[in-house]
């Protein structure tokens, strides 16, 4: 791909449509360690926005960040027998350190449940100090065999929520809580639809009771997980000896939650918006929300365009919106919009000489559609525009992904759909590994979820897809990220 | 230490007190991995402001946050002499990774000049992509010998600026301008006077042509380098071959340059202002400004108090101040003055019966002091103490830095003042290596800075406080952190 020529269209081979397109845009770049990336300015902005929206809603909920070490030592890990079982194969192993072999090696952070409740068990005594609801911001490596930008990589950055609770009901509570704030992240700000529910046991988290998951829907029709919200039950407090005086005088373990979400959620983005131009931002996490281009072919011309332009950037920078105004020389209007288009700018503003005698500028959505807009309502215009695309864009991912669901498959047609076109197949679950298994051997399909009440069907399946025995659950199948 | 006794008086102790006073607050924790420390959530809140101030600086001086690999190849470190002779000894390796033994070991970054400027190599192509000037949030590694909580841990949480420029005169302006920066946030955010200087070359970071500081004077009369700015010349454009086409048409290496502060910062913060009840928060970087606690006998008193006690916490939060309503029920309002002390919250309203028949509150400040604020100017009230106790801090640590620094000190006094008080010696220095290792063997004391003009003597000295040869520039020397 050159600047010049367009990227790989996304019905040719979308995998190569979106390496462009995180390369396009500059969200990211190959590094020269194997399996990592670099998060480019540009990409790291998106990034920026989804931790303040974010760690906005841990807060409003009673969260506190903290930071805990990279290094855990490797007897911690072996506390937990799932844990350590799903974590060791892809860690990572600092063995030598100050010129010398360490006596215990120590992994880098794979996930932190196991150094922080070490933590906990030194700082909760009694139920006075529950619930304990903390969160870390940081970075995180697993040895990944095959890495796609943001996708999987083999560090990347997320936040993973802790926290402690005196039973567990309330630990259940803050299990779901946090997969709602989630779920209202992923829909309100990323413009992102998603499906809700449960993992099944071989898709949990290693360690957990119940993992919860929001997953996503992509354009080429497979899934991304794009957080998880897990019930530790008392695995961990077991392990760890985090136990407390209760309300009643007894001494019980702590109830444990995890959470997180990542970069990864950069990649979900770019997915699910971007066309065959590039990314397309929605409004509410773009670093830049509005451009500004002065057309003109004339000094005269662009004295005139230039105060009118500057003037609107002013007036809209004043009213907190992130605005950035193209003035650079000897570049073409074309060119200019062909730039901001491909890093996803939602909206351009054109100013020349016409717009200026109307009082106008001339305002074009990244997502097709020009109209103009007058520069005495310019504020509100501008915001009524990129609240309307916000909105279009959720709109246009949940068609779609509702045009690509099915409901009610019979084996045949899950199997056809995994050989075609994809999608989320919604069918009925005996809850036998064996079905699971015998779907992914011939799909290449997992169960992303057992829905939550609101997303199953109406008149749920009786029978299970694979093997016709009775339904416990009805599940939904794709292939996934 | 218990929760009952207090501290070990900073005069008997100072070290002692530094370590109970982070623990009384709960800024920190011991961790179980050798030199690693918890930041517990009060420290990371004021760890989170000072990010927060910091990054607005970097960004209206025109820097953009980006994200570069935490493992960097063996190899890397290696391409720059002086800098791998600097940090190969005090770093962490991983060795093994996803289960086999790595090819080539990977270093965990004790700071990011080589994986970065392998990066600037490719973006970099033109004088048009200059300056270039980005900004890194992260952890970093180096494997310590002797930790201190904040003060120098095997792993810390810092920014690290790297830029590139395409002549020395943009590159050292850079330089200049983010030591401007650091001495700003010492001075406005901190309430931290510093001395600003170059580094002499023992000191200088590895691989810089010149490394610049912000130096600062702790209670203990030792000195903190709370941060520094490094002009790195072309040495690191060399050996990673990051060229540029200049405007000429001509072919050249960037100069480049890099800074950072880090977490170290909280540990001076601590040092600087904390008293023997525990630390002090500058009301800039106090994550709670204002505590409120209602004072009350019966349930009758209580309903009056608690009502304008929760008025007041309303009316101060709805203009942004940071506070905190103290309603707890069977702890005496001694104990809660006694632990919101110890988190060094810099002013507390009380609210009793006679205070609401007053129309006021009664406002105590951390830094000594008692007045009421009527509740009808409770905001501008509030506000003004706050500032002032701002003001007041910095004024204090000011006072005291110059009462313990001395300006021409002679050889004799140069070694009573290392041996006694410590603090502040101002001194000629002929420049030559001996004389400085001479003192340090002698002393203990460094030279922090060669001191920028305006912190020069008037009169300056004309020898070398130790060899008597004529001096090439003033020195100050201290004992450091």
């Amino acid at each position: 791909m050159s600047q010049e020529q367009g990227l790989t269209p996304r019905a040719q081979d979308f995998s190569a449509w979106y390496n462009e397109a995180v390369m396009r845009a500059e969200l990211a770049d190959y590094s020269p360690v194997r399996g990592c990336m670099v998060i480019r300015p540009n990409g790291y902005a998106i990034w920026e926005l989804m931790q303040g929206a974010l760690d906005g809603m841990f807060k409003e909920t009673g969260h506190r960040n903290a930071y805990f070490p990279l290094f855990i030592p490797q007897s911690f890990l072996a506390k937990e027998a799932e844990h350590v079982a799903g974590f060791a194969p892809e860690v990572a192993v600092v063995t030598r350190a100050g010129g010398k072999e360490l006596e215990e090696p120590l992994v880098v952070r794979p996930t932190s449940e196991t150094i922080i409740y070490a933590s906990f068990a030194k700082w909760i005594q009694s139920y006075r100090d529950l619930p304990l609801l903390l969160n870390q911001w940081c970075n995180i490596v697993r040895w990944e065999m095959r890495t796609r930008l943001f996708l999987r990589t083999t560090e990347f950055l997320w936040q993973e929520g802790h926290t402690a609770h005196a039973d567990e009901a309330d630990a259940m509570r803050e299990t779901r809580q946090m997969l709602g704030v989630y779920r209202r992240f992923a829909e309100e700000w990323m413009a992102m639809p998603v499906l809700t529910g449960v993992k099944t046991d071989t898709e949990k988290f290693a360690g957990a009771v119940r993992t919860y998951a929001v997953e996503a829907l992509m354009q080429d029709n497979k899934s991304i997980q794009a957080g998880t919200s897990h019930h530790l039950g008392q695995n961990f407090s077991k392990a760890f000896g985090v136990q407390f005086q209760t309300a009643a005088g007894g001494l019980d373990y702590v109830w444990n939650t995890s959470w997180g979400v990542s970069t990864r959620m950069v990649g979900g983005l770019v997915m699910t918006h971007g066309d065959d131009v590039g990314i397309v931002c929605p409004p509410k996490l773009a670093p830049t929300q509005v451009v500004v281009v002065p057309i003109y072919r004339s000094d005269e011309e662009r004295a005139a365009v230039g105060q009118v332009a500057e003037r609107a950037v002013r007036t809209l920078k004043a009213e907190g919106l992130r605005v950035e105004l193209d003035a650079r020389e000897g570049m073409k209007p074309g060119a200019k919009y062909y730039e901001w288009e491909g890093r996803g700018v939602p909206l351009r503003l054109e100013v020349g000489p016409k717009d200026v005698a109307k009082g106008q500028v001339f305002a074009a959505r990244r997502t097709g559609g020009k109209a103009p807009i007058a520069l005495d309502g310019l504020v509100p215009g501008v915001r009524a525009m990129l609240e309307d695309i916000q909105a279009g864009l959720f709109r246009a991912a949940l068609q779609r992904r509702e045009a690509n669901s099915r409901r009610n498959v019979t084996k045949d047609e899950l199997i056809a759909m995994m050989d075609g076109p994809g999608g989320f197949a919604y069918g009925g679950f005996c809850g036998a590994l064996e079905c699971e298994e015998g779907i992914k051997d011939a799909t290449k399909a997992t169960i992303r979820v057992l829905p939550d009440e609101e997303f199953r069907s109406p008149s749920p399946p009786a029978q299970c897809v694979w093997c016709g025995a009775p339904s416990v659950s009805e599940a939904v199948w794709a292939k996934a990220y």
